[in-house]
């Protein structure tokens, strides 16, 4: 894939407080992520050894977001080979740590498609003869170079978005698609990021993104710890903002983009997508060409998960609802192209047919 | 006010489970409310016994909707002439008891235009010659005549809205506009109940209603009692249910209606309003006469309640949140005329300038 701006490489990376995911140790090693269920009140690391400890984290949504999935799953892939040296054993654990993990969760293709470039350096022919330390070296040295390269698009995205923030502007966000949502910087907030690195002052009004809070909880959270004035509010309130000519720019990340250009992303941006749509508030897309899905011609073949109706319960009582009463809670909706006004990707600001990261 | 069509007082009022407020005994009596804040996990009554119950009952949405918030307040009046028997102690009582009342919230104008009504009658010429407890029969009397015509308006606001209800059809509301928000059958939810009565068959779609989770707790609650199949969303994805065109209509209240149309109902009522617009659904509001507010030209008028973060950030962490973290929540947001079909009354499906009400 294409490399981002040049300026981009030449800028220190924004400095966290907190590693979204690390792999620590050699091929033995484990991943260690902060567990993204107990953010904001408990900064807490779980430490994933096995497969099956990165699945249920990515479907608990402890690590989240299509880029940090992606990278998760390559590392997760890794984790399948602990302690195993013999070639024949190393092969046949992959097989079959194959397919559970492309299958974690459906609607973020950066999964998939991280998952299948970890299985082509597996079945390449320049592995073919390497015995079971060498692959599992050569599979983890990609699962790395997954990472760095989630990093530079993180800071690519954000220093090709950069331009698009105004001087005292206010900006609509989504959930999170931030550092927590990466192995970087994040995609929509890196933009954030750059801006303000550049001298740009700004505030951003975060959507709460029910029914996990990914906005209250994660991304006012990042924000706040790096200086940027943050207001949360209800997701059913941005209406109002929109109304009052509050909200000068949206800028969410994205789980899937069509070849059209359609985005699936976090329930809830369609609705403000079609808000600024009414409003003429431009409204774009930042994501990494990992999280472009060209197999699909349009956002309708995108599968949307849906989740447990106790995401939405709970908060509401903690135990049962009453008999009777159903629940609907698709994790995912389809913002159609025309409702973008451009795609911010490591190769600039794009329209589709998106030729730069084909 | 004019009486509803004719077919409306004829019919059985629906039989509820629950009573939302209750005035118990003479005039020293109390009034009995259900407390919201606890349902649907607990169905506990409140006992109020002085103004100062009903408003902070009021503030803190353990009684609320606008009508039944009116109702509250005009028993509430009457709760500070408790024991007294004295004319001089009761008008002087009255007196300071007025103000608070009026002022307790100040979206909703039921409250304001009930307490009016309330002080007119006290200070009318035919009160002027009445000892302290023919007065305070008087008023408690009003107050019941208020209550009644409120039962009287839910019916009607059932009976004209009910045509606009297609057999298999899926209904949007949003916020609690039902039995828990009136003394009588609800406005919105009247529509629907009369439907289902008339042998309607059909679906509802309940906004969860964040941040106090109204349609959740309540009107979800209240739909599963009456035996209509209620399925909650979150805010944020009634966008993906109208995109999929799966909502054929949208009812909601209203806490005031300014003279030209323009309706401030439940914050998250003009995203959605925006989304059946975008999409050629119709809306509709319904609402009793006593919700419009003729002194208002225009919904920039209507003044808008900012509560608490705590409301918004509760949920999230039950603590305070990090530092740095602002939280913007609006309770209402206002709905332009132009969004909304049509106005469902005590006197028919009405346009402005709402002639048969005025």
């Amino acid at each position: 894939m294409p490399g981002g701006p040049q300026e981009s490489t030449s800028q220190d990376p924004w400095s966290l407080s907190f590693m979204t995911l690390e792999w620590v140790g050699d091929i033995d090693g484990c991943l260690h992520i902060i567990d993204q269920t107990r953010l904001p009140q408990h900064n807490q690391q779980r430490i994933l050894k096995h497969p099956a400890d990165v699945i249920e984290a990515i479907q608990q949504l402890a690590v989240r977001g299509a880029p940090a999935i992606g990278v998760a799953a390559a590392y997760g892939l890794c984790l399948a080979l602990r302690g195993c040296d013999q070639i024949d054993q190393v092969r046949a654990l992959w097989q079959v740590a194959i397919a559970p993990m492309r299958q974690a969760r459906p609607t973020a293709v950066n999964l998939q498609h991280m998952v299948d470039r970890m299985n082509r350096v597996a079945t390449s022919p320049s592995c073919t003869d390497l015995d079971g330390v060498s692959l599992r070296n050569r599979l983890l040295e990609e699962a790395r170079a997954i990472e760095a390269q989630d990093q530079h698009f993180c800071r690519a995205i954000g220093a090709a978005g950069a331009e698009l923030i105004q001087d005292g502007a206010t900006i609509l966000t989504h959930c999170n698609a931030g550092a927590l949502a990466t192995a970087g910087q994040g995609t929509a907030l890196s933009v954030l990021y750059h801006a303000w690195q550049n001298g740009k002052r700004f505030r951003v009004l975060a959507d709460e993104t029910r029914p996990l809070l990914q906005g209250s909880r994660l991304t006012a959270w990042e924000l706040q710890q790096s200086g940027i004035p943050v207001d949360v509010i209800c997701d059913g309130a941005s209406g109002s903002f929109f109304q009052s000519g509050e909200i000068d720019l949206v800028i969410t990340g994205s789980d899937r983009v069509a070849a059209n250009g359609d985005a699936a992303n976090k329930i809830g941006t369609y609705t403000i997508a079609s808000l600024a749509r009414a409003h003429d508030v431009p409204f774009y897309i930042a994501a990494p060409s990992s999280t472009f899905d060209f197999s699909l011609e349009n956002g309708a073949q995108i599968p949307i998960e849906q989740r447990s109706e106790q995401e939405i319960w709970s908060i509401a009582g903690g135990q049962r609802p009453p008999k009777g009463i159903g629940y609907k809670n698709p994790a995912f909706d389809i913002t159609p192209a025309s409702h973008i006004r451009g795609w911010i990707t490591e190769a600039g600001v794009l329209q589709p047919p998106f030729e730069a990261i084909r």
